[in-house]
């Protein structure tokens, strides 16, 4: 018999209650001859209030004895900005190595976007996850005085560019579209950009039936919401993956319904699969959230181990669901679960 | 009587046409006893193949003799990424101190835009123009190798961030609805990060009636497409700028309609207004391009210069252009140029 092990964290805010449902959906989901183990851990701002502890040495290593993580969302506005984000996200994708940041956008039959006309949307971001402007690199002088000076450095390495352009070439062969842009900012940014952009054109020569395209992060943005249809499969650094995929998430139905997964396809550590959305201390412990991008994730996190048929089954109950929602009354976050749970185990 | 002496930069591609009609309004529009003056430079695409020249020192002081700069748009395929960007866009404006890049965004009555349910749209973004990752800082090492580390320098200074949000802070205190939006990334950027949110808390201090707002870049982005009336000033980095201008143009009308003027306020170097759009190299010389943008920056040139009303005559003119398109046969760029400038001469 089969087992899978899985850390579970929470988080703060609605993160508590998306993630009881994103595992009600998974156990629903789970063939009868799968061991579910799961254990919970306690990191956010509780924690952090508590012992001032965001993510120790000791929890890297109870993390690690894990096939995948689930989590549901980290931050709280009693914290100060950044010490969540860098203390304890940032610091697990970059002490797992999770360089890739999978991040799928699709507007489905029946769901709501900002877009007139409601345009043909499906693709997918790679975002690279442990380089570029997310490493922390760069420092303050001066403090406070009228002559400080901030910097922020941001690092790419052609070990750490490759390997995510490649993942991204396998992804876009994998499709239909079979194509692939490269966003990047290389007229302005010409280091990191000439060194994005040689990687890119040399792995492409090794993918003759990938199309390839790249675009600059500003006009980028300006295609996503006159011509979404327009991209199939988009590799970025860390910094531009951020900023895309969260307008990315808005014009395919909104922040509700996008998943993420943080991957390291070399499964020496862990991969972590996380909503795209905050932890939303405005509605939390309400019932109002919705717990959909996290079922999402759950699936995203099914397809990483090998659970492709199971996986799908969550995303066809998802679309079902979704394409509904126009004529039913506003449900809970149990209530969605609950349908959800309903209809993968049907 | 009084003289205006502008140094007028075609540039490459559709520059060259949208320039022409920029003039051909500045000209209808001025008052009779004001002495236009111009004086063409040819840099762009053409200048760096014939010479290898993109700005020289001597090209600086010829610019310097001049009230303000009027540029169509710099950048073709023939010309590596990055040469013309950073070796005239970007080198013109940090020697001027550009540091306020000015890009309203104003989504006018009759124009469309991809969003659904025609939201208001009336902000201006200033975006600060020397700093941050713009400043050329950083390198590569073992170029072209599997080894090779390539860095960009976010720079941020406090004397650079203090005095545009000072800017900032003024020019929403001068609109109807004083409100002031800081974009960054504080929680991941947290050096440039502090610097930021602690000068705007301060200068905040100094004008108690501008409400005060935060966003993370990324949700900027969803904002803009989801609820962009909520905007009125937006001060925000050089880099997240460029993102969210370009945004903000496609969802107010298109980059056809955005303006924007690279300003130095201390009037020791002229300043520059040029449309948000590139030089389109695509459809340049077939009278396709539409001069709007360019005819909203030298509005914005006018009232720099201290001509209000002419600004915003030319301003309604626009509006009433925009406004009755919809039933019009699409017309040339000169056919538009000629409309305005009789609009404004009317
Ligand atoms: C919370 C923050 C550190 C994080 C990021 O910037 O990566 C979030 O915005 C995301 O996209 O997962
Ligand atoms: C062409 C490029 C250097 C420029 C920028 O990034 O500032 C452009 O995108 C703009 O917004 O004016």
């Amino acid at each position: 018999s089969r087992s899978l092990n899985l850390a579970v964290i929470p988080g703060d805010g609605i993160g508590q209650e998306v993630v009881a449902e994103g595992l009600k959906v998974l156990s629903a989901v789970l063939p009868q001859d799968v061991k579910l183990e799961t254990k919970e851990f306690d990191f956010g701002a509780r924690r952090y209030h508590a012992t001032g502890e965001t993510l120790t040495d000791a929890d890297l290593d109870a993390l690690k004895a894990h096939d995948a993580i689930l989590l549901g969302a980290i931050g709280d506005p009693s914290v100060p900005s950044g010490v969540l984000e860098r203390g304890f996200l940032l610091k697990l994708r970059f002490a797992f190595d999770h360089h890739v940041n999978l991040r799928p956008s699709k507007l489905l039959p029946g769901v709501a976007t900002p877009l007139a006309g409601q345009p043909e949307i499906d693709f997918v971001v790679v975002r690279e996850g442990t380089e570029g402007p997310y490493t922390g690199n760069g420092g303050t002088i001066r403090k406070g005085t009228e002559h400080e000076v901030a910097t922020e450095v941001s690092v790419n390495t052609a070990y750490g560019v490759e390997r995510v352009v490649r993942d991204a070439f396998a992804r876009a062969q994998a499709r239909p579209r079979k194509k692939l842009t490269l966003v990047h900012k290389n007229n302005v940014l010409t280091f990191a950009g000439h060194l994005w952009t040689n990687i890119f054109n040399k792995v492409a020569a090794e993918y003759p039936e990938v199309t390839t395209d790249y675009l600059h992060v500003d006009a980028a943005t300006i295609f996503l919401v006159t011509d979404p249809a327009r991209f199939d499969v988009i590799v970025t650094d860390n910094l531009f993956g951020d900023i895309i995929t969260d307008l990315a998430a808005a014009v395919s139905g909104g922040i509700g319904v996008a998943a993420s997964g943080n991957i390291n396809p070399s499964g020496d550590f862990p991969s972590m699969f996380e909503p795209v959305h905050g932890s939303a201390p405005d509605i939390a412990g309400q019932g109002k959230a919705d717990p959909t991008a996290t079922v999402l994730s759950v699936a995203l996190l099914l397809r990483h181990l090998g659970y492709e048929d199971e996986a799908a089954r969550i995303e066809d109950a998802v679309s079902a669901d979704l394409g509904e929602r126009g004529d039913l009354p506003t449900r809970s976050t149990s209530e969605i679960g609950d349908t959800l749970a309903a209809r993968v185990a049907g």
